[in-house]
């Protein structure tokens, strides 16, 4: 929306830059590798869920606890989870919101990796926080000033947009001395196949954050949660919304989880397809990080049409990738690991 | 939950008291008169929604703008209404929320009707804002006084938990002279056939909260909405979460706005019902009030078993109704009307 914010908004809204999700097109047929969004649809267990629905019962207001979805969820941790250890959101970005929410002091301060999830500074903007980025450009190599502390710590692991996976002995170390809470963001965890919620559940001031949105390709649901000591999660819980999840969404989630088998399978394609796009890459010339999500980090190479040009070009062609034009970020472009098909549609493209 | 909260947790939310939502009991072939819910089902096109999703699309974001809902939202309002003057949210807990960070500042204030709907000193007390409750007990006239004034200022009408329609002359006449923003929820409109939409779409200060949870019989699906100046809508905008509307969500909506005459058909019947309850209660010696709303403000007779007592007796018999035991309240019971059947049900386990 492009209307003027009122003067009766508080000084911090009145001054935001708000998020920008990545585009959304509307059009058909585009190659579309620009939100990270799986190309492989969910469990088809949903179909049957949703006919299974009684339309009649959503007169009812939902289960507020969501009981039923934080056993499967405490259940697929295992790691002695409870469901005391687990709040679910509607979507990552509430549990992110509500983390800032419950710990930050007005006079606080939010920490980040940078560069990481855009979201971050915004949530920090909108309550008037001050931002403690920590800057591992360009080699993302783990280091922390003596001195650092914030409030909040958000901590993409793996990264985003980098894909980089952190070491999980750095991070452990990170979390025993910081003196505030660290929210360990693993919306690409099974995608590395390695997770802090072991750390989530034996430290007291660490909380995962896990989503259905990449490997369970349910971007759609928005279906987010946090686990990690209850102590926190009770702080969360006392200021959430509610009747946060809706009895659809509850029972979809239910659906997606119960078959875990469906998401491995889709991962392990994507982690397949992954390889295969870094190496053609590469062998055109590109640096491409390596990666531990679904999606690559890959600079066109040099000599040749910059990240913006090819970011053009690719959509002319009705292949959306991703592009920051901000310093640093702009050299580069996050691109998806979609089906092989799409791959080699967006190989194809780059030949322009 | 019962944790305690972490110490890591802001001062405001280690001291909160959280609003507890009514109780949403397991138990089969009770009459539930205790949440204000509609006991018709919503429109069967719900179904038919369900029926034409496509679970593969759930992999996708869905709209971050939900522009086909809020197209219906903004014709259904009518007054020149337009996108750009409505916000949806995840239920309308989401809506008032957003208002209260988008408006107060940490210093603020929240106003609000005492008694009215008991989240909003909740939702005061999670930001630490001060609170300015308008005492109208117990007749519930309209007096303000002269220097009076509050950042937001929540106004339920109908209101709740009294049933009470306050004067629309007094409303605009009061919106028109107060500072800060206005916020009149309207969760209840639709039962008393009256609406301050208009008063919003034309005064910069006005929003009104709306909710598919009571007369579109929605209380599951979680959708609520704000309808108001294009510029304290941009505040809401650039602060809410960006996908706060799942794709199941926003479809299930569009299928229940869809159907104006099957939401108005059950509003006819509840009206008729509470009428007809309303006069047996009187009848036994009830205190009643006149009620703008799906539910009924009373209290037994003198003389007789109280308030709690009458509720401890109904429970026992599986008819379920709220009362709160604080000051005042205690001698009401608030009582949903349901069908005519289960009306009768509460009126027979009322001969105890």
């Amino acid at each position: 929306m492009s209307n003027p914010v009122s003067l009766l908004a508080r000084a911090s809204v009145r001054a935001l830059s708000p998020y920008i999700p990545g585009e959304q097109p509307k059009m058909a047929d585009i190659v579309k590798l620009n939100t990270n969004e799986n190309p492989y649809p969910p469990t088809p267990s949903i179909r049957a869920a949703l006919d299974a629905l009684r339309v009649e019962d959503l007169r009812l207001y939902p289960d507020p606890g969501a009981d039923a979805l934080r056993r499967r969820i405490a259940v697929l941790h295992g790691h002695g989870c409870d469901i005391g250890n687990v709040l679910v959101a509607n979507g990552s970005d509430e549990a992110l919101r509500l983390a800032i929410d419950a710990f930050c002091e007005p006079d606080g301060s939010v920490g980040y990796v940078e560069p990481s999830y855009s979201l971050y500074p915004v949530l920090a903007d909108i309550r008037g926080l001050a931002k403690r980025p920590l800057d591992f450009w360009p080699d993302l190599d783990w280091r922390v000033p003596a001195d650092y502390s914030a409030s909040v710590f958000l901590l993409t692991n793996p990264n985003a947009p980098t894909g980089h996976l952190f070491d999980k002995d750095a991070i452990r170390a990170f979390c025993e001395t910081f003196p505030g809470v660290v929210v360990i963001d693993e919306a690409y965890a099974d995608f590395a196949g390695v997770s802090c919620v072991d750390l989530a559940l034996s430290l007291p001031n660490v909380l995962v954050c896990r989503t259905l949105s990449k490997s369970y390709s349910l971007a759609g649901l928005r279906l987010g949660w946090l686990v990690g000591d209850a102590g926190l999660i009770a702080a969360l819980d006392a200021i959430r919304d509610s009747y946060n999840i809706d009895r659809i969404a509850q029972v979809v989630a239910c659906a997606a989880l119960d078959d875990p088998a469906w998401m491995q399978a889709n991962v392990a394609r994507i982690v397949a397809s992954r390889g295969r796009l870094t190496d053609a890459l590469r062998a055109r010339g590109w640096t491409v990080a390596d990666s531990a999500t679904n999606f690559l980090w890959a600079r066109p190479p040099a000599g040749g049409p910059d990240a913006q040009a090819v970011f053009r070009a690719l959509r002319e062609q009705a292949v959306i990738v991703r592009h920051w034009n901000a310093p640093r970020l702009r050299d580069f472009l996050r691109i998806t690991v979609g089906t092989d098909t799409q791959c080699d549609r967006l190989l194809a493209a780059l030949e322009f």
